[in-house]
């Protein structure tokens, strides 16, 4: 039986890999990546760097192919699930081409597998739709979550508080009454509903990279400079990968203990 | 200047270490330990365990300390509070006492240091109360939250949409009305508040760990044997640290892609 390893590398440091991750890799036959877009070269060549450092008696080797692109006309959810569909049929034949019986292939997904990324409902399609056999496994990472929180040394939590995560698309929709709030995947529609709101703001950018840009503070204070860095990043990059945290209410009393 | 690292060392598997985490540890000097009541023993010996096997040519020097105790009586909010200080002033005594000048200690904590946990909050009250000069560092670890969707092989949420992190206790008052929900620190009162509860249940205990147990299935099918495997766990070891996903809804129809 074919095996899948589903590994989560952290947001961007090659040192978030966990020792369990680092063993799957050493153990994988074979590195599968299905990359898109702009960020496509960073993300491949942080992979490579990881695949070079931990596997260099033995390094697996490097499949790569060119994922099918989402149609933005589509709407959200439906273009999600075609290309998902297209995703699952792109790795399946990766899979059956490039993965022999009884080999182990590793695909190396940024942050944690678990978080806004498709790579586990890809995987079940390939078995629902492609008609493709192979067991798998997951080994959690760090996820930009935990790293974010990290980088500015705050909890997630308010004491015995909640927190919800959330999207910058769902958070323009309709802004939760209170409490704290973390954003992912803003295409920027997030961050233009802080607008004129009393909260206070964590925001991280290329978090444990090189490139890590961190900002916090009161939102009527620091939003117009996020939005002006952010824009200012992605123009440089070609793409921008963050996340923010915000606390509302008493919350966003609590001291900033953000770093910059 | 002290330094201290706080460490996020994932959920029970040595493995769950992060390379970040490793050469934090292999950095310093000494490791404080705090730990508390009947899962003392347990914490402990992971604890060593991690150093024991990655500082094996310079191990740092070991401190440890009874944690004191919550105030269970006087009410949730201000017990902690009182409970965080007593913790800041047995902190500044270990880090006083036992971490020299320019020495680097190291504050190992379960999961990731963001999500319900308290060493965050004790450091800034040991600078702001106790009076105490250190710089502090927080290295990202692997969450049980991730640990959890691993362990069960599912995404934590539906396509785009929200996932709230909450309590036992917050569950228990408030139910909310839909969507994806993980609820951590539950002492009972969540799982109790599932009953006749027409949602899905992914469920786990002593994840990473040699005593990982996993259960997953329609709350009415499986919610009464998770409450009597939940027990007999705590019961034999002594202790329980549990996390749970459930999914209300169109989100509950997913299919049961758990392990058991």
């Amino acid at each position: 039986m074919k095996k899948l390893f589903v590994i989560g590398i952290g947001t961007g440091n090659p040192n978030h890999m966990t020792v369990q991750g680092i063993e799957a890799l050493q153990r994988a036959d074979v590195v599968l990546v299905l990359d898109k877009g702009a960020e496509k070269s960073d993300l491949t060549d942080l992979r490579k760097e990881i695949v070079t450092r931990f596997c260099e008696d033995n390094p697996p080797r490097w499949v790569e192919a060119e994922s099918p692109k989402r149609d933005a006309s589509a709407g959200y959810k439906h273009g999600v699930d075609d290309w998902h569909g297209a995703k699952a049929a792109a790795f399946s034949r990766l899979v059956r081409e490039d993965v022999g019986e009884d080999e182990t292939a590793a695909l190396l997904v940024w942050g944690d597998p678990s978080l806004y990324d498709s790579t586990l409902r890809i995987l079940d399609r390939m078995r629902d739709e492609e008609g493709l056999a192979f067991e798998h496994a997951v080994i959690p990472g760090v996820s930009s979550l935990h790293a974010l929180a990290a980088a500015h040394r705050i909890p997630l939590n308010e004491i015995g508080e909640a927190v919800l995560i959330t999207t910058g698309r769902k958070l323009a929709e309709r802004f939760p009454p209170d409490g704290t709030i973390v954003v992912m995947l803003d295409g920027g529609a997030g961050l233009d509903a802080l607008e004129g709101r009393d909260c206070r703001i964590w925001w991280g950018a290329y978090l444990g990279s090189e490139d890590e840009v961190l900002m916090s503070g009161p939102v009527p204070k620091v939003l117009a400079e996020i939005k002006r860095l952010r824009a200012a990043c992605r123009d440089r990059k070609g793409w921008i990968m963050d996340i923010y945290l915000i606390r509302q209410g008493a919350a966003a009393q609590s001291r900033d203990r953000g770093l910059l």
